[in-house]
């Protein structure tokens, strides 16, 4: 993967190429695995299944995302995995968005720059393109993210408005003049400006529920440069009508994430091959975001 | 260790068995290590120095508390000595409060804790007393891990007011009528409740800075029953002197975090043995804690 881009480039020229909005979500769960992969080695079973899936989605997913938890609760062979599935996203030339959700600071926040946005052998950042990040610990804490983004070509996803029913407890306060995730993206706005990509959007994106129609508009308004990355359509209730908002008219300025949606699709049917359930449940939703745009 | 007991109880009992209120950060670095240890093989580097840590203040450190940053920043191979680092702290009969700062939603919340606060074989949680979280995501994010303090014995610290400059920024806004930090505090008090153990205090602590000295009053005002765990004594500026307000009049209800004071003090005197170097400044930071309590 070429870094002497900027990630907003990369992600948009990928999402022109195969005409996909899509990103697929790994979550594995060793409880819910195709019939033909043994739950018996963990390692093996989480690895052989984020390979597969890749595999499956190459040609419909604009990026993919692992979901770290799934793999830290495996231990240290969970994360092995975990590099194993982030190596074979980036050979078959799929932008791996890390689901970590890190945030920290100072040194720390710096050690977790270099593990997973860094370039150094042996660490997971080798193989991913961007990260996702939680903004409680203000501006600084994101600093050493922000010069991977800057001068390395990567990216992050900062949280802003969380899909899930509690999202609001802090993020969005009745009271508030200025609610949390309107500063976080108005501030995102900011942080992403040494960023600009040729295609007019920057290395600094926004995470915003699909679950939270009217506050994508108020994030789209807040930061036009930010790529939305938009969880919460289908198992949590978002519908896909509802995300025009976070597109510009030609169809570009986000990504909508689907997990177990697609992951799990080789239950609908057990009789027929699990990749290729993975392939047309990827297929299907590539084709349904095809439509989303603000031009209607 | 035992989790039939809640987690304030244990911690306060080895808080007046040994006479201590610290806690010894272990944030390893391969580029400062004791010259006996060789940094060629990264896995036993940190294992080496985690373990020599543990030895060294087994005495003076209420708590250790592994940064996972500083591991996962070497990999699969960094996870396995972290797992290594807190079974050494286990055995050793210390507890080990994981400095993670996770949080996420659903089911990957629920996979955070499993993979750090369970009980399953080859899972860090084994050997973990405590959590660092993000409330970031609101209450129901947090409901996985407050399974676990309430029903498993284990507990864990919410950030509410982080020691670094940037920390206002979203957490304490000038215009808020009740700034985050102030809310995280009092919502920490109600999600504790269940969790009270005969000490009087619960298991669900917050986490505050010691470079904000009115911040820790009022987040001792707001959430009584919470013990709290301050960083940024030391390098970060904090003062001693200044963290009374976190202490009851017996001297209970916080533990105060040292890291690179501790961990890293066999470089004032490469001559000496670097073990005895790092206890002795734990000792030191020990007996500079006992006389702080809010009797002044």
């Amino acid at each position: 993967m070429s870094l002497e881009t900027h990630f907003s480039d990369r992600l948009v020229a990928r999402i022109q190429q195969i005409e996909s909005r899509l990103v697929v979500g790994i979550d594995p769960r060793l409880d819910r695995l195709p019939a033909e992969i043994s739950a018996d080695d963990p390692e093996q079973a989480l690895s052989r299944l984020g390979e597969g899936v890749i595999e499956a989605v190459a040609q419909h997913a604009a990026a993919v995302k692992p979901q770290v938890a799934f793999f830290e609760r495996h231990g240290w062979r969970g994360w092995r995995a975990l590099e194993t599935v982030c190596a074979a996203a980036a050979r078959a030339g799929i932008p791996v968005i890390l689901d970590a959700k890190r945030g920290d600071i100072g040194s720390t926040a710096e050690a977790y720059a270099e593990a997973l946005l860094g370039d150094e052998p042996g660490t997971l950042g080798c193989h991913v393109d961007a990260l996702t990040v939680n903004p409680y610990l203000g501006s600084d804490s994101l600093e050493p993210f922000l010069v991977r983004v800057r001068d390395h070509g990567k990216g992050i996803f900062v949280l802003a408005r969380t899909s899930n029913p509690g999202g609001a407890e802090f993020q969005c306060r009745d009271d508030d003049a200025v609610p949390i995730f309107e500063q976080v993206a108005r501030s995102a706005e900011r942080w992403g400006q040494d960023s600009l990509g040729e295609c007019g959007f920057h290395g600094v994106g926004l995470v915003v529920g699909a679950t939270y129609p009217d506050d994508i508009t108020r994030v789209r308004q807040a930061a036009p440069g930010s790529i939305l990355l938009i969880p919460g359509v289908g198992a949590q209730g978002g519908s896909i009508e509802d995300l025009a908002a976070a597109f510009d008219d030609s169809g570009l300025g986000a990504v909508v994430n689907s997990s177990r949606g697609i992951v799990q699709a080789f239950e609908q049917d057990p009789e027929r091959p699990w990749q290729e359930m993975v392939q047309e449940a990827a297929r299907d939703k590539q084709l349904a975001l095809q439509g989303v745009s603000s031009a209607g």
